[in-house]
C-alpha cells in the first residue's frame, strides 16, 4: 500500500521545502524535491498543494479515564484518541498511574488493560508515581529496561492522592538520575493550598472561583523553584514541568535552562487562550468547566503574554493538552456548593494543532515553532524520535495535511471528544486539518472519519534525546 | 550527473536517521529509508556506512584578502575557499567593506571583483558600513532589495576606520528595522579601548599580551549591553553580536533572549580553545599569532565554560571562524614593539567543522548542535535557508560525509590556508573530514582535492528567517 | 549665644528619641534626655513639642544662576538659598562649572565669585569637567587637595557642551580612583538623543512633549550601565549617578549594588509626583514649564513605584532637588516651535523637605528614610559628615523643627525662588516647616524670615565616607 | 550614681563624633560636645581618649540550656550572660521553646523560670513554635500583646521536633501578619536533608564532615526561596531569616529585598571565618567540635566572600552567633561513629563584637556597620529601640568602650563559656573590649568582673521598627 503526497510544503522546526511525500505501509520511504517522485502503480495520491504537510501531533499529556474525585474522565482509549486523530494528533502519552500504596506494575497493567485494542492512534505511557518507596523505586528501574516507559510523574500538590513529599522527590530523582529517565512535575506547593481551600471554604467561598483563588501563582512559581533545586541536588536529573501557567514559574524554568540545566516545561492551550476572570470567574457554576489544575490565571498579570513569549525561546518546550475531560451535568456538579469537589481537568485533545495554529495565524509562534511544539519536540523528548515527530525516511507515516487556507469552528456540537461542552466554544480557527495518516492509514479525509479502533498500538519509548 | 549517498547516518538540528541521499545535477532529489532507493545507472555512489551524512559547514564570517594595518589578510578567495572546503566548509559569507567616507557601492563592487572566479565554493557577502550617513543608510535598502546583501555590520571599536557613533549605530539600526535586515554587531567598546592602549604602550608595556589586556571583557560586555538597547530603541531591530568571546557579554545576549529579543550572537573556536595566557601570552612575540579583536580570554574567569554552556543552551547559536589569516613573518611582525600595530585576525576557515566535533566527542555540544551551529543555523539566520544548510530535498547539494573513526592533525604543515603558522598546531581531533560535495560535485575525497578555482558562485541572499 | 530645643523629637536614620538639643553658638552643645537639660540664662528657648527635630536639609544638586541655552537660570545665590532656607534646607553643594575649552580652575573661581557673600545658607560645590584632558585631570587633584571639591559631574549627554565620550570618562574615572573622589554622572545616551531630537524636529514634532518622547527611558539606562561599567574598569570608582528617573537605570544601579559596588544613585521630587503625560504633555507650551533632563517619565510604566521603592531600598540613596529655575516668560518661551530649544529645568530647592515628608504622610517612606535622604546620607557622600546631616554634640547646629501637624500649600503666590510659576502649584502638604536654624542662626521662624543675605559659608568638603 | 565617659569617640551606623557620655542611672542623661561635659560630683569618670564608645553588643539569637539530642547547651543563663558581657554583649534575645504537641505558654514560662535571677546583662525571649495549631497561634497574640514577645521562629528542618511544614507556615505567617511580629526562620529543607543524611549513614558515612556534606548549600537556598514565597503569599509578613550561611540563599533574600520586600537575614562568625574542610573535615571526630546547622560551608564556593559583601550591602542586617555551645567530652561525643547524633551547635556569645571588629581591621566592613549588624539593627529589628541599641539621650546605658590598641586572644583557657573547647581557638584580635556597661554599671573594667548574677532583667519588646 502507497500513498504519495505531492505538491506540498513541509514544515519542520528549522524552516519549510516543498517535497513529495511517498508513503510505504507504515513508514515514510521516500521524499522527493518536486518532479523527481517516480509514479507509483496503485498509489494513493494525496494532493497537497497549498498546503502544508506536517508530522502528526503528539499529545504528551492526556488522562483518558481517569479516576478523580470519585468520578471518571468521560473520554475513554476509544472516544479519547478517535476524537485526537480528528485533530491531527496521531500519538498520545497518557499516564498510567500508581497511587499511594498501590503497585507500579499493577497500575501500568491496569493502564494496558484499559488501552490495549481499543486505541485509533498509537500511544505510549509515562508512570505516574503516587507512592514513592523502595518498591517504586526499584519498579521505575523495570519500567525503564523492559517496558519502555522513561518518564515519571510526580505531584507536589493533592496530599494522600497523588503527593511526594520532598525526600520522596529527592529519591525518585536519584533514581531517575541513574536509569537515564525524565522526572515530570505537576508543581504546585499542595501543601499550603490545601489551607488556603479550607480557608476559603470556612468564610462560605464557594464558587468556582475560588479554585484559582486558593492556588495562588506565587505557589506554583515556588514549587517549581523547588522541583529545581532537588533535581540539582540529585544530580541534575532532567526535569518536565507540567502545564506550566504562571510567568513567576516560566522565569524560574528560563533561568535554570540559562544556567544549562536540563529543565524543560510544557505549557497548555488553556493557559494561552482562557483566563481566571472570563472563564472560571462565568457567573454561577459555569466556571466549573475551566476548573484544572494548575488554574487559569488572572488577565491582570502578564502570564498569557509571557507563555506566548516562552513558546518562542523555547522556555516553553511543548504544548500538551492535559486532557481530562469531565461532563457538567453530573461531574462537574459534584462540586456544586463546594469548588473543591469539582473534578479537576479541561478536555482538548481534539483542539491543540488548531489552537496552536491560530497562534500562527495571530503572529504569536512561527510555522517552524508550531511543528516543532507540537510534534518534534514532544519525540525527542519522550524518546520517541525519529519513529515519530519527523517527516524523514524511515520514520512512521504518521502525517497531517494542514490547510491554510481551511477554517474551523471548535463546538460541543461537532467535537469527537465525549464531553457534554466545549472549554472553547464558538472559538474560529483560521486553519484546518485536511488529511490525517496514522501509521500509513488515512484515517482522516474529506471530513470523513477512515480510521478504526485497535489500529493504534503501543510505542515503548526510550530515553530522551532531548537532554542539553 | 547523479551521486548517490548510501549507507550514512544524517545529522540534522532535531535528531539523526538512517537515510540515502541522492543528488542530481546541483540539487539533493531525494532521501530514502534503507533499502527505498533504487538503482540508478552511472551514479557515483558514496559509501557513508559508518560516517555522518551532513549538511556542508557555513562560515558566516570570513575576511578574504582584508586590507588591515597596511597590509592584507593572506588568503585569497582562492586559497581560503579551497582551504575551507578541504575543512567541511561548503559556503563562506565574507564581508564586504565600506570604510568611512567610501562609496558603500564600490565597495561592494570590489569584493565581487575580488571573488567572482575564483572561489572554489558558493559564497555571500555582509556589508560593513563603515560611515553611516544619508547615502549609505540609502545604499542598505538597494542591497537588500537588488544585491542580495541582507545583513550589516557595524564596528563600536576602531575609532577613524570602521567605527560607528551611537547616533550612527541608531539611525543604521532603524533603517534594517525597516527593510527587514539584520544588523551584526563588533561590540567593543573601541574609544575607551583605545585610551587603555595608549596608557599601555606609554608605560612601555608593548608585548603581544597587552592586546588583551587592553580590551577587558567588561568593555565587549558593556558594548553589547549598548548594542541591545540601541537596538530596542530602534524598534527591536534584529541584532547578531559577532565574535562573542566574555562571559559577561553572553549574559547580556541571554538575558535579552529570554525576553523575546531578536538578539543574536556567535562564538568562534577560538574563544573555545585558546587562552589569553596560554597563547596570547606565549613568550617574546610568539603570542602575535593569536592577536585578534575581541582578544582571546583569561582562563581564570568562565569564559569557556560559559561559551560551551551558550552553544548548548542557543544564546550562542553560530560558531564562525573570523577568518583573518596573517602570517607571522612580515604581516605580525609589523607589531614588533607596539602590540597595537599587530595585524589583528587568526586563520580557521578550515578547522572549524573538525574543531566543533571536538566538541562532541568531548560532551560539550551534542550531534545535533553541531550540525546546528555550524551549517542549520548561519543558513536560516542570513537567509540562505533552505537552500543551504539542510539535506532536504530540492537543497543545493553541499553535503559532507563526516568519519567519526578517523582522525585529524591540525598544523601548518598540512593545512592548506596561506598561512605561515597554525592557530591550533599540533591539535588532534578525534574525526576526520571525509568526503565533500558543493553543489553536486565532489570537491574533497579520499584526502585528494578534486574541486577547482570559479566553481563557487555568489549567493544572493534573502532576509534571515531565523526572527522569533 | 544660646538655643534649646526643647521637647521635640529627634529623628535620625535609625529612629526617634525625645530629647533637648542645646545650640552654643554655631554648634550643637548637647543633647539632653528630658529632664536633664539645665536652665541656661539667656538661651532662646524653641519649644518643639510634638513637632521633630531635623538635621538641615542638604540639597547636593543645584544650579544657581547657571548659564543655559544663551539664558540663565533664574535664581541667584541669594534668591535660591533664601528660598532653600524657608524650605528648610540649610545646606546646598552647587555645580561650578568648567566648559569644553576653559579652564577648571577659572571655571570653580567664577562660581565662588557668584556665591561669596550672597548665601543666606552654607553651600558648597561640585565640578563639572566639560573638557577631560591632562590640564583638567590635574585639576580635580588640585581641587580635592586644596579646594575642598571631592566630587566630578560628568556628561554623557548634550555633545559639544558638556558632553565626555567614554574616553574621557574612563580618564577621569580612573583620576578619581586615585585621589579618593566621586564621580557624578548625567547618564543619558546624547549621542542617540541627539539623532531622535533632530528626527522628530523634522518631522514637525516641536511640543514639549516630544523633549520626553526624544529622551526614552532605555536611553537612561543604557548609559547608566556603561558608567557602571566604566567605572568598574577604573578600578571601582566610586560613582553616582544624578537625577535618576527611569526604572530600568534603577534596576541597574541595584543590580551593582547587590555586587557590593560603590554604585549610588539620587532621584528628585519631579520624578516621584510629576509624570510625562500630565504635566510635559499639558496643552499648548505649558508643558515647557517640566522640561528638564531626565524628562518626566510616563505613567504607564512603573517608574514612580519603582522609585519610590528604591528609596525605601535605599538604592536610591538621596533626594535631590537638581534646581535649575527658569520663568516661563522669555525663558522656557525662548523654544516655542522648537521643543529643543526651551531651556532645561525645574525649580524646587524650597519644597524637597515638604515633598518627602508628604512621602512619609502616604506611606511611601519611613520617617527615618525621610531624614537620611534628605540629611544625612547627602553629608556622608559628599563629605560633610558629622559636621553636617546629623543632631550630634559638636556638629554644625543646622536643625528644621518639622510640625506634622502644620500644612503647607506649594504656589506661585507664595513661593520664594525666583520664578514665575510653581512646578507644583497648588500641592497640599500635610506638615509645614516651623523653625529653622543655619550654624547657630534662627533663619526662619513663626514663617518670617530672620537670615541674612552673607551669613552662608563656603563648605570646603572631604572625601566621601559613604563607601562601602 | 552618675558615669562620664570622656574623650571617646562615639560610632554609629551613620559615623563617627567625639562626645562625653553622662550616664545617670541606669539611663543616658547627655551627650556633650568636647569641651561642653560640666563637672559632675561623684561622677565615675572613664577615660575613652583613643577608643571607640559604642552602644553595647544585642546577641539576637542564644540558646542557653537548650535541650537537644538527649543533652542541654552547657552555658546556663548565668554562664552564658557573664561571659557575653565579658565580650562586650549586653543584651541576649534567647529563644524559649514549644515543642511539638506543647502549649505554647508553658514554654515560655519554662524559660522566664531558667533565666529569671541568672542573668548578668538584659535578655528577652523570641518563641520557637514547634507546634502550628489553633492554640499555639492563638498564643502567639496573647506573647505579642502581654508578654512582649514579638517574633516566632519556625523551623523547615527537624521533623518530628520542630518542623514545620509549608500549611502550617503559611498559618503562622498570616497571624504574624495579623499581629505585626515578625517570623523568624530556620531555612533548611529537612524532609530532603533527613533522606541525604540516611543514604550516607547507610554507606557507612559517620564522620563529621558528613553533617555538612548531607545538608547542601542549595537545600538551605531552596528553604530560604520557600520561605520568601509563603511570606509573599500571607501577605508580605516580616520574615527574617536565621544563620544564613550559602551564597545561592543570600542571592535570594536580595532579590527580595531589591523587590521592596520585608525580608531580612543574620548571619554569624562561624560562616564569616570557619569552612566545612578546615574546621568541619578535622581528623577524626575533631570536626564535631563544628558540628552546627546550616553547617560550615565549602571554601571552594564564595560563600564566605558573599557573607562579607552581604554584610556590606545590608542584605545581611545581623550578625548573632547561634550560641549554642556543647562540650566535646560526653556531649559533642554523643555522635561518636553517628554524625547525626552529634549535638549541632557552637559557642560563641563572648566573641562576637571581637569577631566583628577583626572585619574592620581587614576591611571587610566599615566601623559604621560594625556598629549597625552587633547592636543597631538588633535593637531596631526585634523591638528594642531606643532602648537599646543607641548612645542616645534616654536610653539605657548599655555602653562598651572599645580599645583598638588592645589585642585579644581567644582560647579555651580564657573565655568565660561554659566549655571545654573553643572554636575559634588562637584567633588574635586587633581590638579589645575596654569597658562594659549595662544599664548604668560597670560590669567589666581593668580586664576585671564587676557585674552580678541577677542585674539582667527580662525585655518586653515591641513591634520591630525596622520593616521597609
Amino acid at each position: 500500500m502507497s500513498i504519495l503526497i505531492t505538491g506540498g510544503t513541509v514544515i519542520t522546526p528549522t524552516g519549510s521545502h516543498a517535497a513529495d511525500v511517498l508513503v510505504e505501509g507504515e513508514s515514510i520511504a521516500a521524499l522527493f524535491a518536486p518532479g523527481f517522485a517516480p509514479a507509483i502503480d496503485g498509489a494513493t495520491v494525496v494532493d497537497a498543494s497549498g498546503k502544508f504537510v506536517i508530522p502528526g501531533g503528539i499529545d504528551a499529556h492526556t488522562h483518558m479515564e481517569l479516576p478523580f474525585g470519585g468520578t471518571f474522565a468521560s473520554d475513554t482509549f476509544d472516544t479519547g484518541t478517535k476524537a485526537a486523530a480528528f485533530g491531527g494528533t496521531t500519538t498520545i502519552i497518557d499516564f498510567a498511574v500508581q497511587r499511594t500504596g498501590k503497585n507500579v506494575h499493577e497500575g501500568l497493567a491496569a493502564w494496558h488493560a484499559k488501552a490495549d485494542g481499543n486505541c485509533h492512534i498509537d500511544y505510549g505511557f509515562h508512570m505516574i508515581i503516587g507512592g514513592v518507596d523502595d518498591d517504586s523505586l526499584k519498579a521505575m528501574d523495570a519500567l525503564v529496561d523492559n517496558e519502555g516507559v522513561s518518564s515519571f510523574k510526580l505531584f507536589m500538590a493533592y496530599p494522600g492522592v497523588f503527593y511526594s513529599d520532598d525526600g520522596q522527590i529527592l529519591r525518585a530523582m536519584q533514581k531517575a538520575r541513574e536509569n537515564g529517565s525524565m522526572i515530570m512535575m505537576h508543581a504546585e506547593n499542595g501543601i499550603a493550598i490545601d489551607v488556603l481551600i479550607q480557608q476559603a471554604l470556612s468564610r462560605g467561598e464557594t464558587d468556582p472561583i475560588n479554585h484559582g483563588l486558593t492556588r495562588p501563582s506565587e505557589l506554583e512559581a515556588e514549587a517549581t523553584r523547588r522541583a529545581i533545586s532537588l533535581a540539582k541536588v540529585a544530580g541534575d536529573t532532567p526535569l518536565y514541568i507540567v502545564h506550566l501557567s504562571a510567568y513567576e514559574a516560566l522565569a524560574a524554568v528560563a533561568e535554570a535552562r540559562d544556567n544549562g540545566r536540563n529543565v524543560f516545561a510544557e505549557t497548555c492551550p488553556q493557559y494561552l487562550y482562557l483566563t481566571l476572570e472570563d472563564q472560571l470567574g462565568a457567573p454561577g457554576f459555569e466556571g466549573a468547566k475551566w476548573v484544572c489544575s494548575t488554574p487559569l490565571r488572572t488577565k491582570h498579570e502578564p502570564h498569557q503574554r509571557d507563555l506566548w513569549r516562552g513558546l518562542r525561546t523555547n522556555d516553553l518546550a511543548i504544548v500538551s493538552t492535559d486532557h481530562c475531560p469531565f461532563c457538567f451535568k453530573d461531574q462537574k456538579e459534584l462540586g456544586l456548593g463546594d469548588f473543591s469537589k469539582i473534578p479537576n481537568g479541561i478536555g482538548g485533545v481534539e483542539h491543540r494543532v488548531d489552537l496552536l495554529y491560530q497562534g500562527v495565524v495571530d503572529g504569536k509562534i512561527s510555522l517552524q515553532r508550531w511543528v516543532e511544539t507540537i510534534a518534534t519536540t514532544p519525540a525527542r523528548m519522550f524518546g520517541l524520535y525519529p519513529r515519530k515527530g519527523v517527516i524523514a525516511p524511515g520514520s512512521d507515516a504518521d502525517i497531517v495535511v494542514y490547510d491554510p487556507n481551511g477554517r474551523t469552528r471548535i463546538s460541543v456540537d461537532t467535537h469527537h471528544m465525549n464531553m457534554d461542552h466545549s472549554a472553547y466554544e464558538g472559538y474560529e480557527i483560521a486553519g484546518k486539518v485536511d488529511t490525517v495518516i496514522s501509521r500509513g492509514s488515512v484515517v482522516v479525509a474529506d471530513g470523513q472519519y477512515h480510521g478504526r479502533k485497535g489500529h493504534g498500538r503501543y510505542l515503548p519509548r526510550g530515553l530522551s534525546t532531548y537532554l542539553v
